[in-house]
């Protein structure tokens, strides 16, 4: 069985790996538009073979996995479809899904049915082959929102080889998925990279970062991520998330006025509202 | 040489078992409001004596040491200066320090040169003496801001403590600490709990914590903190962190405009204000 691996980063030299080790795969060939990653790739026993271009890759392979950042999918899917075998499966690791399912639908023609949207819940602050895991899914999430026209057979396929990473698999619909991950991923990344900067443009910004406790290192660890790639996401899902920010920004102007007024009472209640009593409450409803 | 506890949460009773195990006192005799938290510590052996009163406990102590949240300090404060002895230290680990200055200023009368406002910059999601550690603030830092009375031989005492257990001390005034903290850490426990109470307050907030990754936990750990300490944190610090949030929601403000008109070159411009280089650059200069 042959992988075609579009994008040797983080996420997809960790699913190589981890293919690789659960023996789905016995060969792999990589493409990526930088081609230091794909020497890296190669130095480090992620991908058999890189590829000279998108069709070369993806060409006679069972699986075609990209796994770029959303901004780039949809003309990597134009030169997948003129391409890929009639047969061949594809799928994507993108965090935002309705657009990468627009995107498919667009581009992919015939191939359409044998897409799988799909989103491992799994990343590190860390970006590039490098840091690539073999264990980075285990005991994770993976989303599919597959469209009405997706093949059971392509589903059910792609989502038995994340199974076997160890994942734990979910469908919902890419509105769904976009929704739910504007909320709790899209929009912690963008407070966490807009309070770094706030800190980083104070003229005290040294003495600042030296004197900050484990809270604020959380903060510069999400804001470790890609700025391009979280820029894509920001543009592909910019419905929700400005929607989120919107709501969030109505939270934070309560607690900002109660803290002027020095009003206790809403200060904690706010505060309250986030407590793990609440959280566990939530959590098992 | 005795010490006299007054609070036994996580950060009084890691103190105990920090200073016990550094052989810097012989007896401590703990006073916490709550009589449950006193018999926890009493039998996990964190304090030798639980003390009926403040005035009870401070009495011939050599060191006082109070760690309570900053909107009770004043009280206990009062309690203090007329029970304790005119040679004894008294000293702070409050999270805020002009507040607490002044408090003392206030209550303390003659033995205000012999307190010492100090704050260590170490915690946990967990409160409570049970997460008592005696490691707690190995390696953290430990923030004097004495006031122009403070005896040197207290302050100099006091800082040799928190040396002993490890960590490394830092002078600042009340107002550079409270400034600086405004922005790395109150300004930060403020968001995640406004996010954590944001998606607990959405209909569809089970599912959406049942798929969020690690980066929104970084959120619900910091948001796991104790209410009312934040709250008379909040209250406490008000016009430094209504400052830093002002600032902050600009940059927000100016990110959820690019968003929603989906320019590319301005979310890409504030995530890259946030990224590694920029931090390390300015972590060294």
């Amino acid at each position: 069985m042959k992988l075609a691996l579009i994008g040797v980063g983080l996420i997809g030299g960790s699913f190589a790996l981890a293919v690789r080790a659960a023996g789905k795969f016995d060969h792999i060939v990589g493409f990526d538009s930088r081609p230091e990653a794909m020497r890296r790739a190669l130095e480090l026993g992620v991908i058999d073979e890189a590829a000279r271009s998108v069709a070369n890759a993806v060409n006679d392979a069972h699986l075609v996995m990209v796994a770029i950042p959303v901004g780039s999918i949809r003309g990597v899917l134009r030169e997948i479809a003129a391409n890929v075998s009639s047969t061949a499966i594809v799928s994507d690791v993108g965090s935002v899904k309705g657009s990468v399912v627009e995107d498919a639908r667009c581009e992919l023609g015939e191939s359409f049915a044998r897409f799988v949207p799909g989103h491992p819940i799994a990343g590190s602050e860390h970006s590039g082959v490098e840091f690539a895991d073999t264990e980075l899914f285990s005991g994770k999430l993976f989303v599919s929102t597959p469209a009405a026209q997706t093949s059971a057979q392509a589903l059910n396929y792609v989502e038995g080889v994340w199974q076997a990473l160890g994942c734990r698999v979910e469908r919902m619909t890419p509105e769904d998925h976009d929704n739910i991950f504007a909320a709790v991923s899209h929009l912690p990344h963008l407070l966490a990279f807009a309070l770094v900067g706030h800190v980083v443009a104070n003229p005290s910004a040294a003495r600042m970062l030296e004197a900050a406790g484990s809270g604020f290192r959380d903060f510069t660890r999400i804001a470790a991520s890609s700025p391009s790639m979280w820029r894509d996401i920001c543009l592909a899902n910019n419905a929700a998330i400005a929607r989120e920010l919107a709501v969030y920004r109505e939270r934070i102007d309560t607690l900002q006025r109660a803290i002027l007024l020095k009003d206790a009472r809403t200060i904690e209640h706010v505060f309250e509202a986030a407590s793990q009593s609440v959280l566990r409450t939530v959590a098992h409803r």
